[in-house]
């Protein structure tokens, strides 16, 4: 169907193009009577600013792309929020696209967004993602990139995160302040940054306190869902039933964990403490409630669009830029699933 | 910077550009060892296709766009993986957009998706949305659409739903039937069909057991959250001590009400039964185990694709197409929040 084009919307009112479209940008050189006027014919009309017009002349989409591997797990979700919000009061639009944790898809997403010319690329690699070609590309067209949460240190781009392995850590010496000895680790897949770090923080503070690491204690999700946790606590009472902590990769799992050790009424803290990674909303909910660790989602979020801002403003005036690396903090929540009398 | 051409391709292999575009494709005509010299060649040298060149040939972007309101509940998450499981099968991309909630947001992203040319829509309204101008642009410009969820009437677009009103009075039923005569409802915000729906039949289910009806018993929720769910609960306490069920809009809202009468021990089912609406995994994990409305979620979303295909066939080929609407069975799911003795 035919657009109604500026040019119409001046020959009917009787004014300069030039006009109209400062009218359509409210700027303070034209008359509010004027600019009203504008917008009413232009609604009327249905006429749509053309972005792609207005990309030739300043270059810019002020759309970016986010690629993260899912949405189940609240933790993204905040993330995601804490993008957006700090997009839009920059006046960004936010593409998002979700990988389902392959890597085959995170490639082709990955073209899309270089196809679709945004301005800048923040992304949370999949579980499968051990290649790092499709986002060398990225750089390598010198598109504006922030790695948030999963990332890969391989790739000299920003990034936010948290420590990890400290974090962890300080979980499992929890287990064994509140009187652990014999501590399960159900870990992330084999691939990603913040899985590897979580389970040497796991291991380091069993190292730190005496106790000798066993690798038949650590069991390692596929692809990190509540039936996984209810599948390992099965497996852990049937294999280790002298286990008395667990400390889980993420709270979803570690929810899992709970419903079946609940069904079988085995007694958490006192039989086995679990702690897990997080802070998921639910985690205060369920019975008993979750130990975990605090994890600063919506923060995330904001720092890694902060980043991605200062990189697209250099971008844009030609100016070079050096990556940062944010580290946000966590803390240790203490409930009831690791308060041992 | 400079980007690698199917010519530069084709004159280093001392091939043809078709040749090179062939086997880019992998086609059968090309023999196996000049697609593989190519794959290795356009590897090295860093070629991205060009969508936009692709584009103007096919005509088709291969992306659809989807607008969602937001991705906390659980429900949407599922409804997008059935999109994403669709589209993926039928090798389109799904480029995800964040309305959270706001109508000024959504209508700059259907702008956006208008903009990027994509080959159809997605949407599920956000509860803001009362205004539909920028929806009707959509189906002005010609773009294959399909409503999701959270829909309105008046947009002759095809549609996936569930009967809300139907489920709703299933759901209220349920609760008379356990003994409950004094029934409140907290209810979605004013605009959503499905709020206005799921209201209905919790007054019809009133009507027809001869239960009158009473407005002062019926909390409307703004953002449709876990907090509104406690303050709601608390409100009701107060308020009206004798209520001895509450059917409630969605179970992420129910889930706070369950959560605040544990707190305050408050027994439910026998002193309040409680039901929710869409069967969220953590339904079942929480004590008491939550009553619900199992709504076909995964199923919604790829129904919702497969209307959008159909569509677009059609529009590709210039082909009329007559909007359908898909609706999915709900089932009514009881646990131990609605089992009175």
């Amino acid at each position: 169907m035919k657009e109604t084009t500026l040019k119409e919307i001046a020959e009917i009112l009787g004014i300069s193009i030039t006009t109209v479209s400062k009218a359509l940008q409210n700027k303070p050189d034209v008359s509010k009577k004027t600019i009203e006027k504008v917008l009413a014919l232009a609604e009327e009309l249905n006429y749509t600013p053309n972005s792609f017009a207005v990309n030739l002349r300043t270059k810019e989409s002020k759309t970016i792309g986010l690629i993260i591997p899912e949405v189940v797990h609240h933790f993204f979700s905040n993330v995601i929020k804490g993008i957006i919000a700090a997009a839009e009061k920059n006046g960004y639009l936010v593409i998002i696209l979700q990988s389902n944790e392959s890597l085959e898809l995170e490639k082709k997403q990955v073209a899309l967004l270089i196809n679709k010319r945004v301005d800048g690329i923040i992304m949370t690699l999949s579980n499968e993602s051990n290649n790092d070609f499709h986002i060398k590309e990225i750089l390598r067209k010198g598109i504006p990139f922030v790695q948030v949460d999963k990332i890969s240190k391989l790739i000299p781009s920003s990034k936010v995160i948290i420590n990890d392995q400290k974090a962890a850590m300080e979980a499992v010496q929890h287990l064994i302040d509140k009187g652990c000895r014999k501590i399960a680790h159900i870990r992330g897949p084999e691939n990603p940054q913040n899985a590897i770090d979580r389970f040497l923080g796991y291991k380091k503070a069993l190292e730190k306190n005496g106790i000798s690491y066993d690798s038949k204690l650590v069991y390692t999700c596929k692809n990190v869902t509540f039936e996984e946790g209810i599948e390992f606590a099965k497996q852990i009472l049937e294999e280790h039933p002298d286990v008395d902590g667990i400390f889980v990769i993420t709270d979803l799992v570690a929810v899992g964990v709970l419903a079946y050790f609940n069904e079988k009424h085995i007694q958490v803290p006192n039989k086995i403490a679990v702690i897990g990674f997080s802070n998921w909303f639910m985690a205060q909910i369920i019975t008993p409630k979750l130990s975990t660790i605090d994890q600063p989602s919506y923060e995330m979020g904001l720092a890694a669009f902060t980043l991605l801002l200062e990189e697209m403003i250099c971008h844009k005036n030609g100016l070079p830029f050096l990556p940062r690396t944010i580290e946000l903090e966590t803390c240790l929540i203490e409930r009831e699933s690791s308060m041992k009398n």
